[in-house]
């Protein structure tokens, strides 16, 4: 981490604490409202607003069958940016091919309610796949949303991309670039709950940002905050059709220009992971049916690869994490999933440490069980792995797997 | 499949119905006790023999994490083989640097005890991670078991080798090989559940045959046979320290020579991937918690490798699982699952049928939620993809996930 501690500041601390997530930034309104598409009442749509221009960078799912909102914000995500779109209870995918008539429809409709172009919104949707979008029940929200907009409405819009979820998703933090006018800050919200997994799966974030930086900066630094947050954090292994994450910068910091390799964008590149690592780590929580966090560290692996798909393998193994959910010292399988993974390990060298109990060190280590049995029934568990092999390094966050994961996934939604 | 169905003869429908699973096949002959390794008193020990030297051939886990007994026969799979030690309760694998010392010295004296070379041995194991194999309590049973050895011991071989089964798995079958004296008999023996996946995981099988067929041939025949069976099903996704198929030919059924690439190749290899793909099924159906035998076809692929790759990921991903545990239709997960692993695949021409009932067709079709809903309740759920793209396909086989499958594994055995 470039950005010291003393230069972030995470809000709900002191003043403007209800401009909260995505409206932190300045610049920034937004709202979240129950249009209709969920049949319980609760919030379905939100709407992110930039009162000017903004670069915008995205990542977005691998799976070949895309949602029709993710088709088109790929197709627009090199465009200035002033608004997005998000919906759930329809994932807005798989739903045959007037599904990217209504998507288009509706991008016309909201931009000229907005009095925007089409080509400067971008559109995600997370929920049931195999569903119609209903064009009406959405477009009839538009002009109210349109009034509600305010920078005090990123509490809502968080709210309003929750499906599975137990708790919205939100958070903030302004940090110090080097030169005048240098606070800038970084807001975002994200869902996910479920169908979490490496590269992304059913997960939407939008993180917002008033610093001024080019698109290719942007881009960058999205790209790395991505890779060691959201991509490093496993549910239950599949992915989706809908996995959306988008970084929109608006300038209104008027801070010093943010380039690539730069001492200011090292600052800006690690405050943006931070920020989503805290994200991740609120999905990895919240996921179905979890009681436990589960944190991989992998050090001294060949290279960046090998200790990135050790790590999450570790945490994604459905065996691990039923053996977690018993609070049972289970390093004879976190052994075994290192070894499915990773050819250049050698069982002579590797060391584990489950919960900062040695426990394996080219065999295994008398260790006193009783003790680690109590310190496996705390919420978060850490496993570290000792490759001996290099200098590169990972963290991965998974959860454990409990009988309730199964029951919610074994019911319709 | 070259056999045709007139060829092929399953026993247990008429004589000699007590030489079941691997003592099927002339001169091969079998036992299974409790040795000591099981705390419970159940059978922990099999040992099968042959008469005569035989050919081998094997397939054995790409877990870098091996078991001693993996390293053991993969040392001498390529040797003239006369008898294969296999242990459950165990897996001797991570237990230290002293674990190959007691592998070598198991084998030196069980080899004494047999009157043969210890480089004639194969050894297997299952069952715990970690711990130090008991030497004396294993070699202590060396003398009971050669006098127990018989003809009719394939079936204690085949519950010596369970762990969490909770049946034992046998299968035998005659062959009609073209050519003089052509009857040729194959039987088998495995053990899964848990823990079973694509390429292979803690899974043991034990083949034997009396063909008489050159070594390049039974690899050959072998390789193909675990490719359509036991590496196209899964249970949890994970492979273990341990997993081991290994096949013995003696010759004693004196069939005109078998040779790669003539029709008696043909004829015999389609009957040891039949054999396989049966033992594969009871592997599947018995699965931690398992209650449903889910099926995927896949036709129409571009080629087998993505027909394969897609059929084990429906078959294996947690969410497909916990739906058919709940019965519930799902396609939009199936369609994402084939989307996350194909990058062929066209969600536009794809068409998805589940317990043969049309659910999409480059788009959702109309079907009959109540009917399907009932269908779903069968014991085996056959899913059909039509990727529309290319003549290849394929078939895996899973089964669901239950809550009881997280319940198993949450304790330790």
């Amino acid at each position: 981490m470039q950005g010291s501690e003393e230069e972030i500041f995470f809000t709900g601390e002191g003043d403007k604490a209800m401009r909260e997530g995505v409206t932190f930034p300045e610049g920034f309104l937004a709202t979240g409202l129950h249009c209709g598409i969920k049949k319980n009442g609760k919030k379905d749509l939100a709407l992110i607003f930039s009162t000017c221009p903004c670069h915008a960078a995205g990542t977005f799912t691998t799976n070949k069958a895309k949602a029709f909102s993710v088709l088109w914000s790929l197709k627009h995500i090199t465009n200035p940016i002033r608004a997005i779109l998000a919906n759930s209870g329809n994932a807005n995918a798989l739903g045959g091919p007037e599904g990217w008539e209504i998507t288009t429809s509706l991008m016309t409709r909201l931009s000229q309610e907005l009095d925007i172009s089409e080509t400067n919104l971008l559109f995600a949707s997370t929920g049931l796949i195999g569903t119609i979008l209903p064009e009406e029940t959405i477009a009839g929200a538009f002009s109210g949303m349109k009034k509600m907009l305010s920078s005090e409405g990123g509490s809502d819009a968080a709210e309003a991309i929750m499906t599975t979820d137990r708790f919205p998703k939100k958070i903030s933090l302004t940090t110090s670039i080097p030169g005048k006018k240098g606070k800038v800050k970084i807001g975002g919200i994200c869902k996910g709950a479920g169908m979490i997994h490496p590269n992304m799966a059913t997960m939407l974030a939008f993180l917002t940002t008033d610093a001024v930086i080019d698109r290719e900066a942007l881009s960058k630094a999205l790209k790395a905050a991505v890779s060691k947050s959201f991509n490093m954090i496993t549910v239950d292994g599949d992915q989706s059709t809908n996995d959306t994450v988008i970084c929109l910068a608006n300038g209104l910091a008027k801070n010093a220009h943010i380039h690539p390799e730069t001492p200011a964008y090292d600052t800006f590149s690690s405050a943006l992971t931070e920020l989503c690592v805290e994200l991740a780590s609120m999905i990895v929580r919240d996921g179905e049916g979890a009681k436990k966090e589960i944190e991989v560290r992998v050090s001294g692996a060949w290279n960046e690869k090998d200790a990135r798909r050790v790590a999450r393998r570790i945490a994604g193994s459905t065996l691990n994490k039923a053996a977690f959910a018993g609070e049972w010292p289970n390093w004879g399988r976190i052994a075994a999933s290192a070894g499915m993974v990773c050819s250049r390990i050698n069982m002579n060298t590797l060391s584990i440490a489950v919960c900062g109990m040695p426990v394996y060190s080219g065999g295994p280590l008398p260790y006193d069980e009783q003790g680690l049995r109590k310190r496996l029934k705390d919420k978060k568990i850490v496993v570290e792995l000792d490759l001996a092999k290099g200098s590169a390094s990972a963290v991965a966050w998974g959860c454990d797997l409990t009988p309730d994961y199964v029951t919610l996934n074994m019911e319709k939604e």
